[in-house]
Protein backbone atom coordinates (compact mmCIF):
# COMPACT_ATOMS: atom_id res chain seq x y z
CA UNK A 1 0.00 0.00 0.00
CA UNK A 2 1.21 3.37 -0.90
CA UNK A 3 2.23 5.33 2.21
CA UNK A 4 0.13 9.03 2.44
CA UNK A 5 2.24 11.79 1.37
CA UNK A 6 2.52 15.37 2.46
CA UNK A 7 0.57 16.50 -0.35
CA UNK A 8 -2.04 13.57 0.36
CA UNK A 9 -2.73 14.46 3.72
CA UNK A 10 -2.59 18.24 2.80
CA UNK A 11 -5.82 17.42 0.45
CA UNK A 12 -7.56 15.70 2.71
CA UNK A 13 -7.61 17.77 5.78
CA UNK A 14 -8.26 20.83 3.13
CA UNK A 15 -10.84 18.59 1.75
CA UNK A 16 -12.35 18.39 5.87
CA UNK A 17 -12.24 22.41 6.42
CA UNK A 18 -13.97 22.88 3.09
CA UNK A 19 -16.55 20.32 4.04
CA UNK A 20 -16.75 21.70 7.74
CA UNK A 21 -15.82 18.38 9.15
CA UNK A 22 -14.07 21.07 10.99
CA UNK A 23 -16.10 24.01 11.95
CA UNK A 24 -13.62 27.92 11.67
CA UNK A 25 -12.37 28.25 14.86
CA UNK A 26 -12.55 24.50 16.25
CA UNK A 27 -9.18 22.95 17.45
CA UNK A 28 -8.38 20.25 15.21
CA UNK A 29 -6.70 16.53 16.10
CA UNK A 30 -3.01 16.73 16.61
CA UNK A 31 0.18 15.83 15.16
CA UNK A 32 0.11 12.24 16.67
CA UNK A 33 -3.33 11.70 16.34
CA UNK A 34 -3.10 12.58 12.58
CA UNK A 35 -0.27 10.78 11.96
CA UNK A 36 -2.17 7.62 13.47
CA UNK A 37 -4.91 8.10 11.30
CA UNK A 38 -2.97 8.86 7.91
CA UNK A 39 -0.41 6.14 8.97
CA UNK A 40 2.13 8.29 8.13
CA UNK A 41 5.30 10.11 9.77
CA UNK A 42 4.38 12.93 12.45
CA UNK A 43 7.08 14.58 10.06
CA UNK A 44 4.94 14.20 7.16
CA UNK A 45 1.89 15.56 8.57
CA UNK A 46 3.99 18.77 10.09
CA UNK A 47 4.60 19.62 6.74
CA UNK A 48 0.96 19.61 5.54
CA UNK A 49 0.07 21.64 8.58
CA UNK A 50 2.70 24.03 8.15
CA UNK A 51 1.89 24.81 4.35
CA UNK A 52 -2.05 24.88 5.37
CA UNK A 53 -0.80 27.57 8.44
CA UNK A 54 1.41 29.12 5.51
CA UNK A 55 -1.78 29.93 3.54
CA UNK A 56 -3.70 30.92 6.38
CA UNK A 57 -6.23 28.51 6.84
CA UNK A 58 -5.27 27.28 9.84
CA UNK A 59 -3.47 28.41 13.37
CA UNK A 60 -0.95 26.88 15.06
CA UNK A 61 -0.13 27.70 18.71
CA UNK A 62 2.16 26.03 20.91
CA UNK A 63 0.28 25.74 23.45
CA UNK A 64 -3.46 25.54 22.99
CA UNK A 65 -2.69 23.40 19.31
CA UNK A 66 -4.17 23.82 15.96
CA UNK A 67 -7.43 25.75 14.80
CA UNK A 68 -9.31 25.97 11.52
CA UNK A 69 -8.62 29.74 11.21
CA UNK A 70 -12.09 31.82 12.28
CA UNK A 71 -10.96 35.12 9.72
CA UNK A 72 -7.68 33.53 7.62
CA UNK A 73 -6.02 37.18 7.11
CA UNK A 74 -4.71 36.79 3.35
CA UNK A 75 -1.80 38.61 1.89
CA UNK A 76 -0.76 38.66 -1.74
CA UNK A 77 3.10 38.99 -1.94
CA UNK A 78 4.52 40.08 -4.87
CA UNK A 79 8.46 39.81 -5.88
CA UNK A 80 10.03 43.18 -6.89
CA UNK A 81 12.70 41.86 -8.94
CA UNK A 82 14.89 44.01 -11.15
CA UNK A 83 12.98 44.87 -14.50
CA UNK A 84 15.94 43.17 -16.94
CA UNK A 85 15.16 40.12 -14.71
CA UNK A 86 11.69 40.09 -14.86
CA UNK A 87 12.07 40.57 -18.93
CA UNK A 88 14.34 37.78 -19.39
CA UNK A 89 12.76 35.18 -17.14
CA UNK A 90 9.41 35.25 -19.15
CA UNK A 91 12.40 34.39 -22.13
CA UNK A 92 12.03 37.75 -23.99
CA UNK A 93 15.16 39.71 -25.34
CA UNK A 94 16.22 43.04 -22.58
CA UNK A 95 17.10 46.36 -24.24
CA UNK A 96 17.43 49.47 -22.63
CA UNK A 97 17.51 53.05 -24.01
CA UNK A 98 17.92 56.45 -21.69
CA UNK A 99 15.89 59.27 -22.53
CA UNK A 100 16.67 61.81 -20.40
CA UNK A 101 19.46 62.50 -17.56
CA UNK A 102 19.65 65.61 -15.57
CA UNK A 103 20.56 66.98 -12.55
CA UNK A 104 18.00 69.79 -11.09
CA UNK A 105 16.67 71.51 -8.02
CA UNK A 106 14.02 68.11 -6.51
CA UNK A 107 10.29 69.54 -7.92
CA UNK A 108 8.02 71.00 -4.73
CA UNK A 109 6.36 67.63 -4.69
CA UNK A 110 9.61 65.34 -4.31
CA UNK A 111 10.90 68.05 -1.47
CA UNK A 112 7.48 67.88 0.33
CA UNK A 113 7.01 63.83 -0.16
CA UNK A 114 11.07 63.71 1.11
CA UNK A 115 11.77 66.20 3.50
CA UNK A 116 14.04 68.07 0.91
CA UNK A 117 15.33 71.36 1.44
CA UNK A 118 14.52 74.02 -1.55
CA UNK A 119 17.26 73.71 -4.24
CA UNK A 120 18.02 70.46 -2.86
CA UNK A 121 20.09 68.60 -6.07
CA UNK A 122 18.04 65.49 -7.81
CA UNK A 123 19.06 63.26 -10.54
CA UNK A 124 16.37 63.27 -12.85
CA UNK A 125 16.31 60.09 -15.43
CA UNK A 126 13.91 58.87 -18.10
CA UNK A 127 14.53 55.42 -19.38
CA UNK A 128 12.43 53.21 -21.63
CA UNK A 129 12.96 49.07 -21.04
CA UNK A 130 11.96 46.75 -24.04
CA UNK A 131 11.16 43.28 -24.34
CA UNK A 132 12.09 41.90 -27.86
CA UNK A 133 11.77 45.08 -28.80
CA UNK A 134 8.45 46.00 -27.41
CA UNK A 135 7.68 48.69 -25.14
CA UNK A 136 7.62 47.12 -21.61
CA UNK A 137 8.44 49.64 -18.96
CA UNK A 138 8.73 53.55 -19.14
CA UNK A 139 10.34 54.61 -16.01
CA UNK A 140 10.76 57.87 -14.62
CA UNK A 141 13.28 58.48 -11.59
CA UNK A 142 14.46 60.59 -9.10
CA UNK A 143 17.49 60.04 -7.35
CA UNK A 144 18.33 62.11 -3.88
CA UNK A 145 21.79 63.34 -4.67
CA UNK A 146 22.41 64.04 -1.07
CA UNK A 147 21.96 60.82 0.07
CA UNK A 148 23.34 59.06 -2.63
CA UNK A 149 26.16 60.99 -4.28
CA UNK A 150 28.16 58.49 -6.35
CA UNK A 151 24.78 58.37 -8.53
CA UNK A 152 26.04 61.78 -9.68
CA UNK A 153 28.90 60.35 -11.33
CA UNK A 154 27.04 57.76 -13.15
CA UNK A 155 25.84 58.36 -17.22
CA UNK A 156 23.15 55.55 -16.91
CA UNK A 157 23.49 54.84 -21.02
CA UNK A 158 24.26 51.32 -20.86
CA UNK A 159 22.97 50.33 -17.43
CA UNK A 160 19.58 51.53 -16.19
CA UNK A 161 19.55 53.38 -12.71
CA UNK A 162 17.73 50.41 -11.34
CA UNK A 163 20.62 48.07 -11.75
CA UNK A 164 22.88 50.77 -9.84
CA UNK A 165 20.32 51.48 -7.48
CA UNK A 166 19.99 47.34 -6.26
CA UNK A 167 23.88 47.37 -6.26
CA UNK A 168 24.85 50.33 -4.73
CA UNK A 169 21.95 52.16 -2.79
CA UNK A 170 20.37 49.11 -0.61
CA UNK A 171 17.26 50.62 1.18
CA UNK A 172 15.54 49.60 4.50
CA UNK A 173 12.36 50.77 4.14
CA UNK A 174 10.21 51.32 0.75
CA UNK A 175 6.53 52.23 -0.41
CA UNK A 176 5.10 50.18 -2.92
CA UNK A 177 1.91 51.74 -4.65
CA UNK A 178 0.13 50.28 -7.68
CA UNK A 179 -2.52 51.63 -10.25
CA UNK A 180 -4.50 52.65 -13.72
CA UNK A 181 -3.78 56.04 -14.94
CA UNK A 182 -4.28 57.67 -18.47
CA UNK A 183 -1.02 57.90 -20.63
CA UNK A 184 0.72 61.32 -20.49
CA UNK A 185 2.00 62.54 -23.60
CA UNK A 186 5.36 61.87 -23.23
CA UNK A 187 4.50 58.35 -21.35
CA UNK A 188 2.62 57.45 -24.67
CA UNK A 189 5.19 57.89 -27.47
CA UNK A 190 7.92 56.31 -25.45
CA UNK A 191 5.24 53.34 -24.63
CA UNK A 192 4.02 53.68 -28.76
CA UNK A 193 0.49 54.39 -27.09
CA UNK A 194 -2.65 56.57 -28.23
CA UNK A 195 -2.34 59.36 -25.80
CA UNK A 196 -5.31 58.69 -22.84
CA UNK A 197 -4.67 55.21 -23.50
CA UNK A 198 -5.44 53.25 -20.18
CA UNK A 199 -2.06 52.36 -17.83
CA UNK A 200 -0.60 50.74 -15.19
CA UNK A 201 1.31 52.16 -12.86
CA UNK A 202 3.50 50.89 -10.18
CA UNK A 203 5.60 53.60 -7.89
CA UNK A 204 8.25 53.00 -5.72
CA UNK A 205 10.01 55.43 -2.82
CA UNK A 206 13.10 54.22 -0.85
CA UNK A 207 14.68 54.82 2.46
CA UNK A 208 17.55 53.98 4.02
CA UNK A 209 18.20 55.12 7.93
CA UNK A 210 15.66 58.14 7.41
CA UNK A 211 17.29 59.44 4.36
CA UNK A 212 15.22 58.91 1.02
CA UNK A 213 17.37 57.48 -1.94
CA UNK A 214 14.72 57.40 -4.61
CA UNK A 215 11.40 57.94 -6.34
CA UNK A 216 10.15 56.04 -9.06
CA UNK A 217 7.31 55.93 -11.11
CA UNK A 218 6.58 52.78 -14.07
CA UNK A 219 4.45 52.72 -16.68
CA UNK A 220 3.64 49.69 -18.12
CA UNK A 221 1.20 49.50 -21.56
CA UNK A 222 -2.36 48.34 -20.53
CA UNK A 223 -1.88 44.96 -21.60
CA UNK A 224 0.65 44.08 -18.14
CA UNK A 225 -0.52 42.31 -15.55
CA UNK A 226 1.30 41.68 -12.00
CA UNK A 227 0.69 38.30 -11.03
CA UNK A 228 1.27 35.99 -7.97
CA UNK A 229 -0.21 32.87 -6.32
CA UNK A 230 -0.40 32.05 -2.24
CA UNK B 1 22.53 58.27 29.92
CA UNK B 2 20.24 56.91 27.21
CA UNK B 3 20.29 53.67 26.82
CA UNK B 4 20.19 52.86 23.23
CA UNK B 5 16.86 51.31 21.65
CA UNK B 6 16.69 48.74 19.30
CA UNK B 7 15.65 51.89 17.01
CA UNK B 8 18.80 53.62 17.53
CA UNK B 9 20.86 50.51 16.44
CA UNK B 10 19.06 49.55 13.84
CA UNK B 11 19.45 53.34 12.06
CA UNK B 12 22.76 52.68 13.00
CA UNK B 13 23.21 49.73 11.53
CA UNK B 14 21.29 51.23 8.23
CA UNK B 15 23.46 54.22 8.09
CA UNK B 16 26.69 51.98 8.04
CA UNK B 17 25.47 49.58 5.54
CA UNK B 18 24.14 52.70 3.15
CA UNK B 19 28.24 53.88 3.61
CA UNK B 20 29.89 50.36 3.04
CA UNK B 21 31.09 50.53 6.52
CA UNK B 22 29.91 46.78 5.50
CA UNK B 23 30.16 45.82 2.19
CA UNK B 24 27.80 43.44 0.32
CA UNK B 25 28.62 40.03 1.29
CA UNK B 26 30.65 41.17 4.23
CA UNK B 27 29.99 39.03 7.46
CA UNK B 28 29.01 41.80 10.02
CA UNK B 29 30.15 41.42 13.89
CA UNK B 30 28.21 39.30 15.86
CA UNK B 31 25.10 39.70 18.43
CA UNK B 32 27.63 39.85 21.50
CA UNK B 33 29.77 42.49 20.06
CA UNK B 34 27.58 44.67 18.50
CA UNK B 35 25.81 44.10 22.25
CA UNK B 36 29.09 45.11 23.77
CA UNK B 37 29.81 48.05 21.32
CA UNK B 38 26.22 49.63 21.49
CA UNK B 39 25.96 48.80 25.83
CA UNK B 40 22.83 47.20 24.98
CA UNK B 41 21.21 43.67 25.99
CA UNK B 42 21.99 40.94 23.34
CA UNK B 43 18.15 41.13 22.84
CA UNK B 44 17.54 44.27 21.83
CA UNK B 45 20.77 43.89 19.41
CA UNK B 46 18.82 41.00 18.37
CA UNK B 47 15.64 42.89 17.53
CA UNK B 48 17.46 45.11 15.50
CA UNK B 49 18.71 42.37 13.32
CA UNK B 50 15.61 40.56 13.44
CA UNK B 51 14.00 43.93 11.64
CA UNK B 52 16.97 44.16 8.85
CA UNK B 53 16.57 40.99 7.92
CA UNK B 54 12.87 40.95 7.55
CA UNK B 55 13.17 44.25 5.59
CA UNK B 56 16.39 41.66 3.33
CA UNK B 57 19.27 44.18 4.24
CA UNK B 58 21.26 41.44 6.05
CA UNK B 59 20.67 37.60 5.92
CA UNK B 60 21.30 35.84 9.42
CA UNK B 61 22.43 32.39 9.37
CA UNK B 62 22.81 30.16 12.13
CA UNK B 63 26.20 28.51 11.44
CA UNK B 64 27.87 31.27 9.51
CA UNK B 65 26.57 34.48 11.37
CA UNK B 66 25.09 37.72 10.19
CA UNK B 67 26.13 38.90 5.91
CA UNK B 68 25.37 42.24 4.65
CA UNK B 69 22.56 40.85 1.75
CA UNK B 70 24.40 40.84 -1.67
CA UNK B 71 21.36 40.96 -3.95
CA UNK B 72 18.54 41.69 -1.72
CA UNK B 73 15.40 40.16 -2.78
CA UNK B 74 12.35 42.05 -2.10
CA UNK B 75 8.87 41.26 -1.98
CA UNK B 76 5.84 43.74 -1.45
CA UNK B 77 2.93 42.27 0.27
CA UNK B 78 -0.34 43.59 0.22
CA UNK B 79 -3.14 42.23 2.79
CA UNK B 80 -6.26 41.38 1.17
CA UNK B 81 -9.13 42.88 3.38
CA UNK B 82 -12.92 42.10 2.60
CA UNK B 83 -13.77 45.24 0.77
CA UNK B 84 -16.20 46.22 3.55
CA UNK B 85 -13.39 46.41 5.99
CA UNK B 86 -10.94 48.07 3.84
CA UNK B 87 -13.74 51.05 3.36
CA UNK B 88 -14.19 50.88 7.04
CA UNK B 89 -10.64 51.54 7.95
CA UNK B 90 -10.69 54.39 6.17
CA UNK B 91 -13.05 56.44 7.88
CA UNK B 92 -15.80 55.91 5.41
CA UNK B 93 -19.72 54.74 5.39
CA UNK B 94 -19.87 51.63 3.80
CA UNK B 95 -22.57 50.75 1.37
CA UNK B 96 -23.51 47.65 -1.16
CA UNK B 97 -26.00 47.17 -3.55
CA UNK B 98 -26.67 43.80 -5.61
CA UNK B 99 -26.53 44.38 -9.42
CA UNK B 100 -27.57 40.61 -10.56
CA UNK B 101 -27.76 37.69 -9.24
CA UNK B 102 -27.97 34.51 -11.71
CA UNK B 103 -27.39 31.10 -11.80
CA UNK B 104 -25.87 30.28 -15.48
CA UNK B 105 -23.67 27.92 -17.23
CA UNK B 106 -19.62 28.86 -16.66
CA UNK B 107 -18.91 30.17 -20.22
CA UNK B 108 -16.29 28.70 -21.86
CA UNK B 109 -13.26 31.00 -20.65
CA UNK B 110 -14.17 30.24 -17.07
CA UNK B 111 -14.91 26.31 -18.08
CA UNK B 112 -11.08 26.26 -19.26
CA UNK B 113 -9.72 28.43 -16.76
CA UNK B 114 -11.25 25.85 -13.99
CA UNK B 115 -11.07 22.57 -15.53
CA UNK B 116 -15.22 22.61 -15.68
CA UNK B 117 -17.51 20.44 -17.81
CA UNK B 118 -19.33 22.02 -20.37
CA UNK B 119 -22.78 23.10 -18.43
CA UNK B 120 -21.21 23.10 -14.67
CA UNK B 121 -23.65 25.39 -12.94
CA UNK B 122 -22.34 28.84 -11.93
CA UNK B 123 -23.68 31.47 -9.77
CA UNK B 124 -22.88 34.80 -11.59
CA UNK B 125 -23.35 37.94 -8.86
CA UNK B 126 -22.48 41.54 -10.17
CA UNK B 127 -22.34 43.95 -7.21
CA UNK B 128 -21.40 47.59 -5.95
CA UNK B 129 -18.99 48.90 -3.27
CA UNK B 130 -19.30 52.12 -2.07
CA UNK B 131 -17.74 54.28 0.46
CA UNK B 132 -19.25 57.78 1.45
CA UNK B 133 -22.11 56.98 -1.50
CA UNK B 134 -19.16 56.99 -4.05
CA UNK B 135 -18.32 53.63 -6.46
CA UNK B 136 -15.69 52.52 -4.66
CA UNK B 137 -15.71 48.68 -6.22
CA UNK B 138 -17.66 46.81 -9.14
CA UNK B 139 -17.39 43.23 -8.41
CA UNK B 140 -18.10 40.23 -11.47
CA UNK B 141 -17.74 36.90 -9.61
CA UNK B 142 -18.77 33.62 -11.28
CA UNK B 143 -18.85 31.15 -7.99
CA UNK B 144 -18.42 27.50 -8.94
CA UNK B 145 -21.79 25.94 -7.58
CA UNK B 146 -20.27 22.46 -7.66
CA UNK B 147 -17.91 23.03 -4.97
CA UNK B 148 -20.19 25.87 -3.31
CA UNK B 149 -23.53 24.43 -3.34
CA UNK B 150 -24.83 26.05 -0.80
CA UNK B 151 -23.91 29.30 -2.44
CA UNK B 152 -27.06 28.81 -4.89
CA UNK B 153 -28.89 29.30 -1.35
CA UNK B 154 -27.64 32.76 -0.87
CA UNK B 155 -29.74 35.52 -2.24
CA UNK B 156 -26.63 38.16 -1.83
CA UNK B 157 -29.65 41.26 -0.81
CA UNK B 158 -27.55 42.57 2.01
CA UNK B 159 -24.71 40.93 2.21
CA UNK B 160 -21.72 40.50 -0.61
CA UNK B 161 -20.47 37.34 -1.51
CA UNK B 162 -17.18 38.30 -0.63
CA UNK B 163 -18.28 38.14 3.25
CA UNK B 164 -20.36 35.08 2.47
CA UNK B 165 -17.84 33.38 0.50
CA UNK B 166 -15.16 34.97 3.69
CA UNK B 167 -16.88 33.39 6.14
CA UNK B 168 -17.71 29.69 4.52
CA UNK B 169 -15.74 28.52 1.56
CA UNK B 170 -12.20 28.53 3.35
CA UNK B 171 -9.81 28.21 0.28
CA UNK B 172 -5.96 27.22 0.26
CA UNK B 173 -4.67 28.19 -2.99
CA UNK B 174 -5.31 31.39 -5.02
CA UNK B 175 -4.50 33.66 -7.70
CA UNK B 176 -4.29 37.49 -7.46
CA UNK B 177 -3.44 39.43 -10.36
CA UNK B 178 -3.60 43.53 -10.85
CA UNK B 179 -3.71 45.59 -13.78
CA UNK B 180 -5.20 48.21 -16.24
CA UNK B 181 -7.96 48.62 -18.33
CA UNK B 182 -10.33 50.87 -20.04
CA UNK B 183 -13.78 50.71 -18.38
CA UNK B 184 -16.95 48.60 -20.03
CA UNK B 185 -19.70 50.31 -20.61
CA UNK B 186 -21.64 48.31 -17.69
CA UNK B 187 -18.51 48.97 -15.43
CA UNK B 188 -18.39 52.86 -16.27
CA UNK B 189 -22.25 53.30 -15.58
CA UNK B 190 -21.81 51.53 -12.01
CA UNK B 191 -18.95 53.23 -11.15
CA UNK B 192 -20.39 56.79 -12.57
CA UNK B 193 -17.10 57.07 -15.33
CA UNK B 194 -17.22 58.29 -19.08
CA UNK B 195 -16.21 54.54 -21.09
CA UNK B 196 -13.46 54.31 -21.95
CA UNK B 197 -11.74 55.93 -18.37
CA UNK B 198 -8.73 53.82 -16.95
CA UNK B 199 -10.01 51.95 -14.26
CA UNK B 200 -7.63 49.70 -11.64
CA UNK B 201 -8.29 46.23 -11.91
CA UNK B 202 -7.84 43.10 -9.46
CA UNK B 203 -8.62 40.05 -9.97
CA UNK B 204 -8.94 36.86 -7.29
CA UNK B 205 -9.43 32.92 -8.28
CA UNK B 206 -9.72 30.41 -5.46
CA UNK B 207 -9.40 26.70 -4.95
CA UNK B 208 -9.45 24.44 -2.28
CA UNK B 209 -7.99 20.88 -2.22
CA UNK B 210 -8.23 21.34 -6.12
CA UNK B 211 -11.72 22.68 -6.87
CA UNK B 212 -12.34 25.86 -7.91
CA UNK B 213 -14.34 28.02 -5.69
CA UNK B 214 -14.41 31.48 -7.36
CA UNK B 215 -13.41 33.91 -10.01
CA UNK B 216 -13.64 37.29 -9.44
CA UNK B 217 -12.92 40.75 -11.08
CA UNK B 218 -13.09 43.94 -9.12
CA UNK B 219 -12.80 47.25 -10.79
CA UNK B 220 -11.72 50.66 -9.42
CA UNK B 221 -12.06 54.22 -10.24
CA UNK B 222 -8.94 55.62 -11.82
CA UNK B 223 -7.82 56.94 -8.52
CA UNK B 224 -7.44 53.87 -6.70
CA UNK B 225 -4.07 53.06 -5.37
CA UNK B 226 -2.99 49.65 -3.63
CA UNK B 227 -0.43 50.61 -1.27
CA UNK B 228 1.87 49.17 0.84
CA UNK B 229 5.12 49.67 2.86
CA UNK B 230 8.42 47.53 3.59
Amino acid sequence: MRRNSFRDIKSELERRISRRVWEPGETMPGEEALAAEFGAARATVNRALQELARSGLIERKRKSGTRVALHPVREARFAIPLVRTEIEASGSAYEYRLLKRAVEHAPVWLQERFGLPAGAPALHVRCLHLADERPYQYEDRWINLAAVPAAGSEDFETASPNEWLVANAPFSRAQFSFGAARAGSEEARALDLDPGEAVFVAERATWIAERAITYVRMVHPPDHRVVTWI
